[in-house]
Formats: C-alpha cells, structure tokens, sequence
C-alpha cells in the first residue's frame, strides 16, 4: 500500500501546499529581476554591464550591491534554507500517515506563516516580527521531520 | 493505485530529467573546486590560508573576491534558486498523471534550458541570452505547480 | 507495485537518512541565529538596527561581515549545495530498488560525511580535512544519480 497518491487527503494537503511553495520560490526570482529592471541596478556579473535591451546606459556603480534588489535575494536566499527542508519534510510526513488535521495545521500554517514572512521582510518590518514568522516555520519542519524520525526508528 | 514507479512512463521521463538535473548541481560544486584549485584564489574561510596540499603558497589576497570563481559560485546560486523547485514541481506533476507528450516537453525542456544557460554564463554571454534561458526554465517549473495546483484543488 | 512506502526496508533506510538531513538544514539555521545574537553583530538588513528586543544597543558596525556569524551561514550555504541533491537523488536511488546493503552504506555515510564536515568547518579544521567529508559527500551523491540515470535509460 502506498500513501503517495491523490486519493489520500493527507497526500492532496502535502500537494497543495508544496505547490503553493515551489511557485513561491520561483516568484521570489521574478520579484528579484522586476527589481533589478526598476531600480537599473543590483547586477552581479560583469557581463551585464554591456549595453543592450536589458542595460540601455550601464555604468560601473549598477555591480554595486543595492538593498532594494539585494533585500529581494536575501528573501530568496531565506526561502532556500527553509522552503525545500519543508518540501522534503513534508512528503515523508505524508508516507508516516498522520491524522489529517494535523498535516493541515502543520502544512497550511507553513504556507501561511511563509506568506507573513515575505510581507514582513519586503516591507521592512522590525526583525523581531520577522523572526516571528521564520521562528514557526522552522519549528514546523522540525517537529515533521522529528515526528518522522521517531515513527521510521520504531 | 500510485503513479511513481518505473512502470510509468511519464515516471521515468521524471527520473531522467531529475538525475541529470542533480548531477548538474554537483558538478557545479566541482566546477568551483577546479577554478579555486587552477586560479590559486576564490577561498572564503580565513583558516583557508594555512600551508597545505591545497595551498602550497598563501597569500591573503586568495580570500578577496575572484570573478573566475565566484562565476561558478553564482551558478550555482542560480541553479538552487530554480532546481530544487524543478525537482519537486516535477515529482507532484507525474502524480496528477498528465500526457506524456506533456511531461517531455517540460521536463526534457527544462533540461535543455538549464543546459543552455549553464552554457551562456560560463562563456560570458549577454545578459539578455542568459535571462532568455533563465525566463524558459522558470515558466516550465511555474506552469508545472500551477498545474499540479488547479488540479488538486478541483 | 510501489517501492515507496514503509515496508520496504530500503525506503525506511531513506527516510531515516532524510529526515536527520532535514534536521541537519534547519538546526544550521539555528546556529546562525545563536551565533547573531551571542556576538550581537553578523546582521544584514538596514532594519535590523532598530532598536528591539532582539538589538537592545544597536551600531552600524554590527552590518558588517563578522565570521563567527558569516561562518554559519556558509556552512548553511554548503548545505544548500549538497543536501537537497542527496534528497532527490536519495529518493530516486529506493525507486530503482537497490540492494539493501548499498543503500545504508551510501546514506548512512552521507549522514556521517555531513555531519563530520559540520564538525570541520565548526572548528576551522585545515581545508585538506573539510574538502576530505565534502568530496565523499559529492561523490555519493554523483554515484545514486548515476546508477539511477543508468537504470532509467536501460
């Protein structure tokens, strides 16, 4: 028997959610160029420096490092220390079959507290609101991948 | 009934894709480790600069920033900003069972791009190459989670 | 028939390795976290300098690299390279059905290898010694995707 289809609840919960989380991975990079494009600066090779349709003036100072794209590419870089974590924790949750509620709580609070940690960080919350918001999700991939220790050890 | 297993051909498609996929981050790795060997620089940890194997003649100019080697450094950013995702978006579309046809267009496709833009970036090509490649392989995973997201909620 | 499910030994021997690797990720995350507020500096955005709870006395020097700080979140960014690659490849290696044996002896080695980087790099060990764990690390991980790529194409 196999958990790891959608006629499991559970599995469809882990589906919508990871979805959810890789599309938000892949936006970030996006929100990093419309940035980059905006600000016309925040570029990291020296190639782009030539001129063409996405640089029509370079000059040197865009390789500088600007808080408005860079903040854009330390969210990504948050996402990608704890988003694939949860992606990985989250399907082996689903293969331990937990009660359906709590994969709801544990799998939709992730999303939800991910969605308040890009808020607080883009518009400049106060690093304690920010800590919040990673603080619950780094605890949810801990207590899955905790919880599915203890059940594969049995 | 499960969808994962060998005997699924849009399966297998997957496993293809995604192998190759993740021996290209490890091979990104590698690529760092040839330049920092070959160009004698690119280090980042201050303990680095100890005499040894590695390094026969220390300077501390080795831990400044080299564009030979963080090129590869950047690489790989941009390959863990877009595989990982790929990776899974690409595991929850085999498990909503689409066309075949489909899966090789995208995953296959995905490889291709990602292919390309390693390509592109080692050989110092236009921004507007790079990007080209980049926006492809990005759409593929986005419509991949849309996808897979439309479909587990109906 | 499905592989991926509890009552394959090999699965198990999987989600075991995964899910301390998981951990691996997230506790690094921690660690950065401790080591910010032990040496109160190593922060990096512009807001975090208010004023707070978790910035009693905030400077502007405490925005600037500090490698006590730094050091975590490099190994963090060494983790993002080799772990989630292990995941997937770790995961398509159990679809493949290998022997039971092999894959103990190449996740439970990959668990060792990571978890004696961890210790290496903590405590500014030679390069000679971290590159040592890194290259076995890389290698178990090119060697599943390859036996996985082989079998797929077969």
């Amino acid at each position: 028997m196999t958990l790891l289809n959608m006629e499991n609840p559970v599995f469809v919960v882990y589906v919508i959610a990871a979805a959810i989380m890789v599309l938000k991975i892949m936006l970030q990079g996006w929100m990093t160029v419309f940035r980059m494009l905006k600000s016309n600066s925040g570029l990291v090779s020296p190639e782009d420096l030539q001129k063409g349709l996405i640089n029509k003036d370079p000059r040197p100072e865009q390789l500088e490092v600007n808080d408005y794209v860079d903040r854009s590419r330390r969210m990504h870089r948050n996402d990608l220390e704890n988003i694939p974590g949860f992606l990985t924790a989250g399907l082996l949750f689903v293969v331990v079959d937990p009660a359906l509620w709590l994969a709801q709580v544990l799998m939709y609070g992730f999303v939800a507290v991910r969605g308040s940690h890009f808020i607080a960080y883009a518009t400049r919350q106060s690093h304690e609101i920010r800590a919040t918001f990673y603080t619950i999700g780094s605890l949810i991939v801990i207590y899955m991948a905790a919880h599915v220790l203890w059940q594969a050890l049995q």
